[in-house]
């Protein structure tokens, strides 16, 4: 195992009642000026958001709003944001919304304090020093966003979407009700559950085989996931397996099922560039190229293959040939996905198979026009990355 | 399930050269003067206390020492940290050793701004406005008091040991080296192994049943620590099953196997009227108690002791007769402690019975000389309390 660092600071409200707390939240943490962000009209129609403005006026708390984050955030709103954030003097950004919106409010949270470019971020080229406190309402259990120290965002110039990490922008609290997600339709749900378990399977599939506890607790939420996504598709309203999902969300991402492990993000690495190129909805991404993935580089350590076959995903253990069942797991993911309605292949994602000049294309940015490699069971050259996307071309 | 909150703040830094940071953490979090606080002999013998003061040094940080904590940690120690800081302008509190070395710790953090007794805060007589920060250098895996935000002082006059919980006292880091364990003797080591567990059963023994990912996760820790300990009492420099303890304790604390469940510290209740009294091992006075606490109460949740039997002990599921699978599942623990040199009952524990007139004492205090009940499954009053304890005086 290795050595690690575990922080996970955001303090988590988590029930039916959770958003009348809001404004004392942001009280405590620090906000006197508030920005609240969010996406589309569905907060503004659902009530939420003039249920978290009134909790934010019933503390004496000043805000102003700004929506119209988009799946898939883009700089511009950021630079949008930074901007009005300067100018009415903002101490605080509040997040109402799922894994976008929050990506965006952390962007906008690392901007204001920063003279220079913001992207510059997330391409490398600079270190923040400093970040406003972000807060989040969460309305989709996903992206784990509200816990992670993670951002990743689209800038429109290039078709170029990139993630950026540093503790400093770790919410300081995210109220959770998993009421707010019963209206979410199953595709995005759907999505989410992928997501969700991808995050923790990337961690999982790894070549660190003794970090027992943190192994067994990954194979308890991604069964707990793997169950609860058909009771919620089934009864959209159904609140103890929304909870589940909804809390597997943010301990998926907040380190705790990587503690000890190196993982492997290939898989959300090449699926950045599918959805920078097609706009798809990532955890839809992500389910159309995990099994190519797991196909291409099994046999780099069969015994975890089998592992996660057998303790996750319930095959039977063929122990005569660890190939088989490795192999049978990764099917039984596939079908898992197929009876969610997610894609297995790029082919179902977007409606048509990608060109030879497309897949290219991605591995040439996912390689950075470089050498470059992603993920860690196998470190995948361009070529790597050319085979799995064409395996996963279906 | 019940609502929730969660919040674990303490950044933990894991691994064999976790304590070269020590130095950094405290700077980070606010630390100029520091009081290093820590139990008898072995720190010093060790090399740990010098490691620990040289990282002090090399970042140019005061300290003043302050040994001699004992396994019940003592109030009258804790009014000579505090005026020993007061008088040395100590702005930061650093316990090197395990969760007595915190508690006190904690302690000495909420006195020294306090005008008042700190005792008060423990009979609850008064509440703490503010506490010093306190960070940890863990060395007994047990109490888990390196993340959770509890503290158990004991009062010499009049034997009364009493716990106070406030996330004002939560450590802001922990340095975990699971190699300062290899050199914990046995039977501590066992006891160690006993309170963790106890820990996660306390809040799992609940009669909520529907938190499906915290009883998953709790029922994986618990699996992972009975699984290791007996790895590391033949081998005491196992690091990879000293790290999963190591681990496990501060995950069984930092309420994480806790998260929508309501639990039942009726044990740890009755545990430390017996350590009040005798001045035991709490881990040891635990595994005294829970197999007769388990035995009275069952019957309120026999399903969740048949869970508790199958998921964690690995008894086979007699499904038409629920209740002799629960009862083999006590029966499972039982054994299982003696297999690690745990007592389980009074008598093995302190070496004789105890009377009828010690049994009403300690049943006395547990009740606080009035009508309070202790535990959630089962509230137990006064006259449970004294047929536990009956039932374990063997």
């Amino acid at each position: 195992m290795k050595d690690f660092h575990f922080y996970a600071p955001t303090e988590v409200v988590f029930g039916a009642t959770a958003e009348e707390q809001t404004g004392k939240l942001v009280k405590k943490h620090g906000g006197n000026k508030v920005l609240v962000h969010y996406g589309g009209k569905s907060a503004e129609r659902s009530g939420l958001l003039d249920k978290i403005c009134k909790q934010l006026d019933s503390e004496g708390i000043g805000y102003i709003k700004l929506g119209g984050v988009v799946p898939n955030p883009r700089l511009s709103l950021v630079h949008t944001g930074i901007s009005l954030c300067r100018q009415k003097g903002i101490d605080f950004i509040l997040a109402v919304g799922g894994g976008s919106v929050i990506d965006s409010a952390k962007a906008i949270a690392y901007g204001i304090p920063y003279d220079g470019e913001v992207w510059n971020f997330y391409t490398g080229e600079a270190e923040p020093q400093s970040c406003l406190p972000v807060g989040v309402v969460l309305t989709i259990p996903a992206a784990g966003s509200e816990m992670s120290h993670s951002s990743v965002i689209t800038n429109e110039d290039g078709d170029i979407k990139i993630g950026y990490s540093n503790n400093l922008s770790r919410p300081k609290f995210a109220v959770m009700n998993p009421e707010r997600t019963y209206t979410l339709p199953a595709y995005q749900t759907a999505c989410g559950a992928v997501d969700i378990m991808m995050h923790t399977m990337e961690r999982y599939f790894s070549h660190e085989d003794d970090m027992t506890l943190t192994d067994a607790m990954a194979e308890s939420l991604l069964r707990t996931v793997k169950d609860s996504i058909f009771e919620v598709l089934v009864n959209p309203e159904d609140y103890r397996h929304r909870a589940q999902i909804m809390w597997a969300g943010s301990l998926a991402h907040n380190d705790l099922t990587g503690c000890g492990t190196v993982g492997d993000f290939a898989t959300h690495e090449l699926e950045h560039e599918l959805s920078a190129m097609f706009d798809v909805a990532h955890g839809a991404g992500l389910a159309a190229l995990w099994c190519s993935w797991a196909r291409y580089v099994y046999r780099e350590n069969i015994s975890r293959f089998v592992r996660f076959a057998v303790n996750v995903m319930g095959v039977t253990n063929d122990f005569t040939h660890p190939g088989h069942t490795a192999l049978a797991g990764i099917e039984a993911v596939e079908n898992f996905y197929r009876a969610i309605g997610m894609p297995t292949g790029i082919g179902q994602l977007i409606g048509r198979k990608v060109t030879d000049e497309e897949i290219g294309e991605m591995a040439r940015k996912c390689s950075h026009d470089s050498n470059r490699t992603v993920g860690n069971l196998k470190k995948l050259t361009r070529e790597d990355m050319i085979a799995v996307y064409k395996l996963a071309n279906g």
